[in-house]
């Protein structure tokens, strides 16, 4: 097949809210090549990555991420590393180039599947792909009264695990975090797993997470979740020294296969979380979990938007059977909701199965992106660069 | 003082080569607050870093750099590095921001030493500034005659040391680069240090490189600069075994402060290579020189557009008496040489030093700016959210 069009829909909610929410828009990307179709999505701020598309070139390794997309041929796998590849040396010094990449190479594994009438997974290998145990992430609440009564909803909703994260948890006193970590253990009971996310608390604070480590342990904490900023290694080996049985997981952060595999290396995380759309797709992704796999680090996918970007996120790890986990968007926003027609259900017995169906198996509602569709118009020097397509 | 604006200005050459020239194009910030004007340049890609600073907010940590900027108070150091953690928490999902952020640092930085009537440096701290050495940045020629010629040419212009690289170097056999390097130690002499720039030529593979250090130890090559793509840590780990003597210098694509401790503490380089215009600006650049000057690693700034950029590249390390080189642009493009109207030259010892003007010491050609400004417009649902400004 020949690339014949990409195209990058921006969409959003009416009204984008100061919260964290990251399903709040999205972007998503549709490669056309010999009549075939293909859906991918990017992580984050939609507007840059439209212009990383189609920027000037500033220099030979500041080219835009679409230099040298239209006109390529895909034919199997290596063709899309390939052109991963070929983007990444041509748009080096374009940070933002690997989020914008990310999208686009999902788009072409669900394009190849399609053609090929395969699953992604069976592109990526011929082993029966392994279902995953979804975990609900939940907020702590505003006190341990509150946290009590999130934790006991969120356990008769019948998930294995939980986890809870953000809110003011690891930025008060290490008694505070107690209180809290007693009312979740409490509210989900002594069989649910359970999780923390402090969404990077101690910055690069080694000592001020250690101080906590002892308590996690003594709650039964599978792990505890980005205590620190990506990249922040020497944190990251120091807390081992104190972490007892409570595993580390970080890594969501990380836009290349090799900050990633450095998490592993060099932080020595136990648990590795990737986004899909951040590192480079699910080439790069896949890459990190055959690493990940290697070295007996468990992987876990990262995903907070539509179930195309989780089916996407899925299928890098399909196979590793020590890879149980799985974030699983519980309650994306209306407009996530609405962009998949058929998404990936939890099924009856609790696990989350990737589609067999071929790409990613996700059917995309192009009436979802005409009603939450945002208009961009860029234009550099009188010349019109983009304007938002339309379906 | 109060920031009352900040504007993006992107100046382009009126045709960009596909060259590894990264001096065709820049985008340039303008800080105004009370009267006071601060310069900045960032790195790279000037549209998507414009889209940056405007881009619509997709969630609590991916709003636009610009969100939180004006009417900002700037009356110390702190405050620019308050404001800098400020805006990397509110964008901590969008990727391009790093580099966006860095040229509005600078020009903060600009703005408080023109207030103050001091020179960066002296913002940083009491010590006297350092001169440094610069190297001549050169590429290998076409075959081993050619590179003897440049070599011959480079050494006469009196530069106490030279540094080759990009072209094939690495990308060819060992005998061809040994053959390439001794045409290069022939041409500048015994007495003039010799430094070879990889430009990542053997992506993560360790074993390739090493094929060559041998021969980088015999013709005394002082340091082998980025073999590895950024982050390669491992890779980086396995070829200080068989580096003998050479150094190991890398960091330039560093896009954070922890990317480029990592470096240092992981990837174990002998020369931490920082481009202010990406890590964060001198803020960020100055917290990675002081880690390096405790590490007992070389600092050296990676500088390759204005004056501007020079300037602000040099403060970080102005004090480390053990950080003693310094990248120099050559011969940038007419565009950057027009940039600037005083600049940062070599002096008569073959020395630069760091200007003892208040703030850069640079001053801006608003003329050059004029000439060569691309004109860049973005709507977003027919709202006009970027024009460029006008001087």
């Amino acid at each position: 097949m020949r690339i014949d069009s990409v195209d990058l829909f921006y969409v959003a909610m009416p009204t984008i809210l100061d919260i964290g929410d990251g399903s709040q828009d999205a972007l998503l990307v549709r490669v056309q090549a010999d009549g075939f179709v293909g859906w991918g999505e990017c992580e984050a701020s939609p507007l840059t990555s439209i212009a990383s598309l189609i920027a000037p070139m500033s220099h030979s390794a500041c080219k835009p991420v679409g230099a040298n997309l239209l006109g390529a041929t895909i034919t199997d796998p290596a063709d899309i590393r390939a052109l991963g590849e070929r983007v990444r040396w041509d748009s080096f010094d374009l940070l933002q180039a690997a989020h914008t990449w990310s999208g686009i190479d999902i788009a072409l594994w669900d394009l190849l599947g399609k053609q090929r009438e395969v699953p992604v997974h069976e592109l990526l290998g011929p082993e029966p792909a392994q279902p995953k145990l979804p975990y609900a992430s939940v907020l702590f609440g505003q006190d341990p009264e509150q946290t009590l009564s999130i934790a006991k909803e969120a356990a008769a909703s019948g998930f294995a695990a939980v986890k809870f994260g953000w809110s003011d948890f690891g930025r008060g006193t290490v008694a505070e975090d107690i209180e809290q970590l007693a009312a979740a253990r409490e509210g989900i009971g002594e069989d649910v797993e359970f999780m923390v996310d402090a969404a990077m608390a101690w910055g690069d604070d080694a000592v001020s997470a250690s101080k906590r480590m002892k308590s996690l342990h003594d709650f039964r904490v599978l792990f505890l979740e980005e205590p620190f900023v990506p990249g922040a290694t020497r944190a990251y080996r120091e807390l081992a020294l104190s972490k007892g049985r409570v595993g580390i997981a970080a890594g969501e952060g990380s836009s290349s296969y090799e900050a990633a595999i450095s998490m592993i290396d060099d932080a020595g995380v136990d648990y590795v979380q990737v986004d899909a759309g951040r590192v480079g797709g699910i080439t790069e992704a896949f890459r990190v979990a055959s690493y990940a796999a290697r070295a007996g680090v468990s992987y876990i996918n990262h995903t907070f938007t539509t179930h195309l970007a989780l089916s996407a996120s899925l299928q890098p790890f399909a196979f590793d059977a020590n890879s149980g986990w799985c974030e699983y968007p519980l309650m994306p926003s209306s407009l996530a909701q609405a962009l998949t027609i058929d998404g990936v259900p939890v099924g009856a017995d609790g696990r989350v199965r990737i589609p067999e169906a071929p790409g990613l198996g996700v059917t995309i509602s192009e009436e979802a992106i005409r009603s939450h569709l945002v208009d961009v118009e860029i234009s550099v020097d009188g010349t019109r660069l983009f304007s938002s397509p339309r379906l």
